[in-house]
């Protein structure tokens, strides 16, 4: 499972009991009467994930010592508002696999994916509607609305290699940054804590998720298919033009190759091939890591706004993994 | 505007204003700096539309002379959730027209279909995070999960003339009645009205909701075109077996012509007429009428359960009025 890829058993110790419950929760919530939806919803859960959310939500619990029973339905609800928007991802990127497994679209079409999508959302409503404190409907809500401007933002920006960073780090604030910043806001929100400490780790959390995605978008390029379950390249074959690209486009003097490669809407496989070998040439890569770092360092910077406890290390440790993992 | 073909002028009196001034809220609440989203979310509103929601959220203020700064918000937010599943359902039916409009499936596509209708959910979600009372939340939460398990029981049973009654009954209380029975409930709560109050007008929604759907499913088979805005029998070429098509496949000598017709998924016009015909000579659409009437009957007698204030009358007229609109 991809979850122990990425945690190690280091700073995973402390939370695995934790992410089984949220698992058995996970498996409880989805359930319904309905056969149909239940099997999607199954088929999503079992095609597993990282459990970043949860993980993430769980970890910042550990921080106060907080209470499961108030941590383990939140960490549930951030995971299903993640596979719902995989799910609608799916139709829209046409995916036919994720994670080495067919897709609830590949399986079942775009029809019962778009539902299954909107069931797993408004689920994960009723279990946030039964919290008293309203700042966590309130920052889902709004989390909700801006992950629905980054993905039309990233259609409407497809295959087009005028864009620059600004269109890039919109981008992936809203698709990844936004959510995983929700659950360690959330987690501490949950747990009581001071608005310092809020603050400190939603912002902990908004830049280790814009690392990840930048982390994501290098793995796209350089990972073992196997390992990452899904072809090399994807990203350019749908046209989505990620941080390494866009640095070899606009500061390079390979840009222009490249942008005749990634404007073309039918790429061979040739083409894809030749576009990351320039990418990676020009120092794409290199740079994209560069960022990546900054981003992470900026992320353990918050972490110094927290009590010196015990669990604030693991936190800073996580940071340093989510780095090296695209190595 | 819909609204005035539906709303009578001597009903439509007392809300009018307020109305207006939801509309001007629905088109601040789904302005964003993204370009295309404001304009799908646009071309959505100016598409026009009964606000059946919102007018049901007002006139139960009325009842109770509450505030318009409680209602408004609620009002357009049930609007939204309306709309985003209206959305969603023209890309699960392939619909290129609505209120003799092009969709926005038709104009932009499944993707872009599928954002705006997350995008106008979520949006609506920050307004009902807004509210103190934890059971406006609350219902819309599980109404909308109840509503995904309509739109996929919808997909489960297409072309199904096995289907029964409990089938239809299931699909059109999850599809259209509990949205209305939220918008009557949820006004009522907004108001401060009692738990006795806010029980008679859930109900009082919910019924009225059942009846406006099966005088819907009618009109779908015996209107005028041009009024209709799409074209007669769109449910029938859709596959969406309804009550006037399944009491004659049970009740009637005319079953089993009826069957062959309507299993069959690429129907002719003309089979689509025949069936229409059939349905209409064995009684499908009296029947239909008797059961919206029963529904009707018990709208009516929800509102014998609330104080004899003025506005109760109101409602009384417009539940005569969904069941007359279908002749």
């Amino acid at each position: 499972m991809g979850l122990i890829l990425l945690l190690t058993p280091a700073f995973f110790k402390s939370i695995i009991k934790d992410l089984q419950k949220v698992e058995q929760e996970l498996q409880k919530y989805v359930q319904t009467q309905n056969k149909l939806l239940s099997e999607t919803s199954r088929h999503l859960l079992l095609a597993g994930g990282k459990r970043l959310r949860p993980a993430f939500t769980l970890l910042v619990g550990k921080l106060y010592n907080s209470s499961l029973d108030k941590l383990i339905p939140l960490a549930a609800a951030l995971e299903m508002i993640h596979m719902a928007t995989l799910v609608h991802d799916d139709v829209v990127d046409k995916s036919l696999t994720r994670r080495g497994k067919p897709t609830v679209k590949a399986k079942w079409g775009d029809s019962v994916s778009l539902n299954t999508g909107d069931y797993l959302f408004a689920k994960s409503l009723i279990i946030i509607s039964d919290y008293e404190d309203k700042r966590i409907a309130n920052v889902l809500a709004n989390v909700s609305v801006q992950m629905c401007q980054g993905e039309i933002q990233q259609l409407a920006t497809a295959y087009n290699t005028e864009q620059g960073l600004r269109d890039y780090f919109y981008r992936i604030k809203r698709k990844t940054a936004l959510l995983i910043s929700a659950s360690t806001q959330l987690g501490a929100i949950a747990s009581g804590a001071s608005q310092k400490d809020i603050r400190a780790l939603k912002y902990y959390g908004y830049y280790l998720g814009m690392a990840f995605q930048i982390t994501d978008d290098i793995l796209d390029m350089t990972a073992d298919e196997k390992k990452l379950g899904k072809p090399v390249g994807s990203d350019l074959r749908q046209g989505i033009i990620t941080l390494p690209a866009i640095f070899t486009l606009k500061h390079t003097p390979y840009g222009n190759r490249l942008k005749k490669l990634l404007s073309e809407k039918n790429k061979s496989e040739q083409a894809i091939m030749e576009a990351i070998s320039i990418i990676k040439d020009s120092g794409g890569i290199d740079y994209s890591f560069k960022i990546a770092r900054k981003y992470i360092e900026k992320a353990k910077k918050e972490l110094e706004k927290l009590p010196p406890v015990k669990h604030r290390e693991v936190l800073r440790e996580i940071a340093s993994f989510i780095y090296k993992r695209s190595y």
